[in-house]
């Protein structure tokens, strides 16, 4: 029998993943789960996404555009226009989500052997297509005290070497919510241009920012045209994960011709997807209100809550619909397990992710986890008292 | 500005889209331009399908299991019992289109310089995925004289060394249309063991087979369980291309679970093309047999027209719907241009696919074009009319 590849073993699994058997065990002894352990959104998709799914006509589901049809890249133009982004049709390649976007960024401008700067804790999957591709993921630790501000410029300076081809942020940041100010990143622009990087970023929260904060995109630092990749997706903005519908965005013509030649060489992105992610640029404005009101509520709900409980910390972040909270807790992965395979309270409890998963540093969020506050308000409170007495009888309790 | 990637810049063009700016030319002079390049049918897309997709009522589109929807597998595993195919959910990942699926399979199997024989002319995006995934192709050329047949077995002996992983067959072949038979695979089937290579089939145009052949998939080899894997699609079998669904199925738990990693990695196949692809599998008998009778009609066209014109000749292959045939001409990437660029006759041209596309051997196919037969009877006769006399008149006739 012929044997996998090395670099098929070296690709990690999803933390999160790991915990799924035991969350059969827990319901399958009839407990609810809360699932606080995912970003799938309880959010309904626009309605005016799914109508064009629905009035659909063409008599062929051809093969779209490599770069994705025309007339969406085209309506795209005006959605950036609309959060202050100027871009042209040209400038875009509709992938099959934000996935294969940065997977495609990272082999356009990386090979095997270069480093890629991220600020840990960071979305797991990076590391995937970090494997994928090649490149070595260089973490910068930032820190739940500050909320997971970013780290200071010294931190990136003492990381950069020979090997370091680009600098990837994710703004806001899935896991901890963080929304990086202009005033910081306009510290990593002036990194990037003396060390002549890429800088991608990873936007598909820009919606989702609360207290009046305001998103500003790296689209908008002066001068970084030419290194600057935006990867976007509708999965978030509008609910619609299953669409499978994201895009990278540059003004770099090499970058671009280059990641069109990955985009031909798989065909096209999904049609169906692309249509609906085209008709949901209309969504009404009214949508969006409802929908940040609900996340603003959920947020206040789970920092509130956190930081009432005894040795807990939570920071209250200004965007996406994540936290990274700190618990008077042994081992993160233990104690997610535990709470499905041997924990209940009122016959409910609670799936978290254990922060590991997203540091790159070994012993790193060991007493820290990911909350995702995609359930409503009521089911939010039941979790957080699940969590709240689950904390108190935890055997690994610190 | 930083630069790109060696293997960025190592990707192959797709020798297809080189031509299109000049189809562009003809169709600005007002010149009709029949498409014979590109393997889009025109075949309506099956009506089952199109109604899952309109009918859809799910309120939220979420993601899929990363492997895909389950009920999507399980009705997969009827589809695969009715070709005489036995598989389980479990040996299936759903992919974004074969292309998908194929990278999955290289990823999973070999790593950076590791070679891969596969018989050429072959599948030019394959060049795409192999650069992709670091991998060198080893072409084994098959003659035009013997239709394509699988080249003599010495011919793949001589090819093998210390780095060869896999063996990589299109069955019915793209470009040729040649149709491996049961005794051919056998053959494969023993060096595949001899050598303990994995054996990657592509089987995306297994439906469409003519003059009384069947299909013999590779699954049905016996003793080959650990070393199969095979590559499909539902963009041909249901003229669906946009649908972006494929599969790669492995009966090898080993190749499954790391293939798993790289999906999810990417976290789910599209979910509308899934639902389709699902209610396609209940498309009725009539829909295969009226297709069928319709691409038989075509290919008898353009073998017979072709083996009529001077200095010409076409096999008559058993199955998909191209064929790679011989023209009187001295370079048919210039043929190609020009018959765009500079030929019309009836005010009409046609866009061919030169061959030199489909050889990895450099030299090769120079007097040969695929023509993909994906345009009705009518207009393939039109198409015929201006070849016949194109050839008669081009600078570079031989």
């Amino acid at each position: 029998m012929p044997n996998i590849s090395k670099k098929g073993a070296a690709m990690p699994e999803s933390p999160i993943r790991k915990l799924v058997p035991y969350a059969e065990v827990a319901k399958a002894k009839g407990v609810k789960v809360h699932h606080l352990n995912i970003g799938q959104p309880d959010i309904e998709t626009p309605k005016v996404a799914m109508d064009a799914i629905r009035n659909f006509d063409e008599k062929v589901v051809v093969y779209s555009h490599s770069a994705g049809i025309l007339s969406y890249r085209k309506k795209l133009v005006e959605y950036y226009k609309s959060v202050d982004i100027d871009v042209t049709p040209d400038e875009m390649i509709v992938g099959t989500g934000a996935s294969e976007a940065i997977l495609f960024s990272l082999q356009s401008c990386m090979d095997e052997g270069d480093e890629i700067i991220i600020p840990e804790p960071f979305y797991a999957n990076y590391n995937g297509f970090a494997v994928n591709a090649g490149v070595k993921v260089v973490p910068i630790t930032s820190k739940i005290d500050s909320g997971f501000a970013l780290p200071p410029i010294e931190d990136f300076e003492k990381a950069i070497t020979p090997k370091t081809k680009a600098i990837l942020l994710c703004n806001p940041n899935n896991p901890t919510g963080y929304l990086y100010s202009k005033e910081e990143l306009e510290i990593v622009r002036d990194m990037v241009l003396k060390h002549d990087l890429f800088l991608i970023s990873d936007e598909v929260y820009r919606e989702f920012t609360y207290d009046n904060h305001e998103h500003f995109s790296v689209m908008n630092l002066e001068g970084l045209d030419q290194h600057v990749i935006l990867i976007d997706s509708v999965s978030k903005r509008y609910s619609a994960c299953g669409f499978r519908i994201g895009v990278l965005i540059s003004k770099n013509k090499e970058v671009m011709s280059t990641a069109m030649k990955f985009a031909q060489a798989r065909l096209s992105p999904p049609t169906f997807g692309q249509i609906a992610s085209e008709a949901a640029i209309d969504t009404p404005q009214e949508y969006f209100t409802t929908v940040l009101a609900e996340y603003k509520s959920r947020r206040d709900v789970v920092v509130d809550r956190i930081n009432k409980m005894e040795g807990a910390f939570c920071p209250n972040p200004k965007g996406a619909f994540y936290v990274v909270a700190k618990l008077p807790i042994d081992n993160a992965d233990k104690f997610c397990q535990w709470l499905l395979e041997d924990y209940s309270y009122n016959n409910e409890t609670v799936m978290l992710a254990p922060a590991t998963g997203f540091y790159a540093t070994k012993g790193l969020g060991m007493d820290e986890v990911r909350i995702s506050y995609v359930l409503n308000v009521n089911d939010l409170h039941a979790a957080m008292d699940v969590l709240e007495n689950a904390i108190k009888v935890y055997p690994g309790k610190k």
